[in-house]
């Protein structure tokens, strides 16, 4: 019984510790790691007991954010005109984007170069699929791999964030910045680009 | 005399720090400060001397390594049809990313969210004359900024360079991907994507 409480309450801390670095890191992405515990009611100790470095911390938070979008972008309606839907699809994860974007600056600073694109594997599916749908149906191209897409789409949209941090661009006009780009990228050569 | 003699060798001694720490960090971009004290003759003390931290030394590593693209980027031939000027500047910028591609993980790991960015200020003022000037020869899109158009074109090299050390993509179709994504994206709504 003693080991099973040690876990419940080991779970519990853990829960607390990465809820509070999302507040946290979301308010200052160097928020530092005696300002999460502090704000999780958990001592230092009982902070690097679960997570012995920022990156591991970093790693955690991170995928739990993009774990509670998935739960928003899965309410996406991606049928209709591939370019409709990935319109929709752009503004919802522009949103997360947008919203999580002090946390995103903190995880580039603590996380290896290519993790971030790494923990988003899941959003990442739901893209690669509808771009194939838009490919079989003749409204994005061809000549260029699915997974180049996925990585282009990616690359403009945390991009948007960079220059949004870097004060050249302000958050209300991200996300049509971000659409115009991206379907002009994925049209067929010979087709018009759509009207943004 | 003897002051003007210790500033020549400190010079000397930086000049043959930056330059060992390009060789080290292309061949391994987690190179350590020893081993690159060691590959420059100097020791660690005079090494921490000029650069107190990693980031300080990648800082001033990856400003040479652009200068030195700088001379290169510069005997590009950037008149006649904008798209086809911007082809060949991508083709040359293109060869200097995947040339310090392992660089660019190591300054990634150590440099501050959008430093890499701000240290391609050079670079970035002659993407942004060509495309006003294709701007105003309507052959690229004038309804997003061309600051945007500047930093969708950076995130999709650099995102290139990722998929490489991703194994998703392989250098020598990097140039021609980037090339099609960007003139796509770059093309005014309504007319058509030229063939890549």
């Amino acid at each position: 019984m003693v080991t099973k409480e040690k876990r419940a309450d080991a779970q519990r801390n853990i829960a607390a510790i990465v809820d509070a670095a999302i507040d946290c890191l979301s308010r200052d992405p160097n928020a530092s790691t005696s300002e999460i515990a502090k704000a999780a009611g958990v001592g230092r100790v009982t902070l690097y007991g679960h997570f012995p470095s920022r990156a591991d911390l970093l790693d955690a938070v991170f995928l739990h954010a993009i774990e509670g979008g998935e739960a928003a972008l899965g309410q996406v309606d991606l049928t209709g005109d591939p370019r409709e839907a990935l319109t929709r699809l752009i503004e919802s994860s522009w949103h997360l984007v947008d919203r999580f974007r002090s946390l995103l600056v903190a995880a580039q600073d603590a996380l290896p170069p290519g993790r971030i694109r790494e923990l988003h594997a899941d959003p990442m599916v739901r893209v690669e699929r509808l771009i194939e749908r838009g490919r079989a149906e003749g409204v994005f191209r061809t000549d260029l791999p699915t997974s180049w897409l996925v990585g282009a789409m990616h690359s403009v949209m945390h991009g948007a964030a960079d220059e949004i941090n870097a004060n050249r661009l302000t958050p209300d006009k991200a996300a049509t910045y971000i659409t115009a780009t991206v379907l002009a990228a994925f049209t067929p050569p010979g087709k018009p680009v759509p009207a943004s």
